[in-house]
């Protein structure tokens, strides 16, 4: 499926103000992924299909779950909404016919993280929390570091979630700490013991 | 070994500082395992001999931690104070002679909490934070709570916990995100999506 033909369909399938937000994450994730020798069109397919599984009912969410054989953890059976990034995957591969791995990683771990992310997975990350519509306290530096350094910004804008998860009393999704310990790690923030 | 003996020895181990904190640990152990029904002999022996294996260098517990056959994560290798709790609960065993299971594992778990604490596990965990030398901005209030229910004040320590290793950009161990999600989830705070 071309781009124009892709945005059709996640046009139809979506309600308006999650396909402008798509369409936020598209230009944001494209401008992203040009900065740092990333390949723009798959940044671009991976933000278009980024949410395609976010307006499924539970009802559907499980069904579609149970079809693709998409485990569900104790978490996000709590958390029903962190299933839209594995399932968003399975859904861009088997109903828009995607086939490119390194788009449907990125889709899949768009909400949680995970360990070793690739720059397009954080690309996919960061350009959800930046796009132009969204407005939360903090979102203008998250913009001017994402332009900086993917890694800050990302550590940034999971330690962002995390603190919001611990003032709202909600789960956290241990792909999350996973992808916040790792990003620690590699940047070498830390010094060995001995 | 009687409880006078391990005090004798646990003096000689530690310095004079960690020594006075750990019997304030036994105190305010003793005092929730009373209001709690658990066996306050167990709770002050557990609370006497978790941080036995503190103040060892860090060659000492690489070394016994081989001796022992106890794992390091990855993220203990990179934060080795994590390795007390369960160096600790083996030391306990090995060098204090304690053969109860409930009193090792609530030394083993007494840093990062785990999923499924038992209210001795929790009662070491919380008396840990709130022994009259402890002086933090929150301690009052958590020392009330724990008072009142120890899930209440579990939950309270380790949110508190995952904000300081967030705001000191440290590492967080997935276990401590595994005692809060499943105390939230036991607490059923949550309600089913469905």
């Amino acid at each position: 499926m071309n781009e124009s033909k892709l945005m059709e369909r996640v046009r139809t399938e979506l309600s308006e103000e999650r396909y402008l937000h798509s369409i936020g994450v598209m230009e944001t994730a494209a401008d992203l992924a040009l900065k740092n020798g990333v390949d723009a069109q798959k940044a671009r397919v991976a933000a278009l299909l980024h949410d395609c599984a976010k307006e499924l009912s539970i009802e559907e969410m499980l069904a579609k779950a149970h079809n693709h054989k998409v485990a569900i953890d104790e978490v996000s059976m709590w958390e029903m909404v962190l299933i839209h990034g594995p399932l968003g995957a399975k859904i861009a591969e088997h109903e828009y016919f995607v086939e490119d791995r390194e788009i449907l990683d990125a889709i899949e771990c768009h909400t949680t993280g995970k360990k070793d992310m690739t720059k397009l997975d954080k690309i996919i990350y960061i350009s959800d929390y930046i796009e132009p519509y969204r407005d939360f306290e903090g979102v203008s530096e998250l913009r001017r570091m994402a332009m900086e350094d993917l890694d800050v910004a990302l550590k940034f804008a999971l330690d962002f979630t995390i603190t919001d998860l611990l003032n709202t009393g909600r789960l956290i999704h241990p792909r999350t700490l996973e992808a916040r310990n790792y990003i620690i790690i590699a940047s070498s923030s830390l010094t060995a013991s001995l």
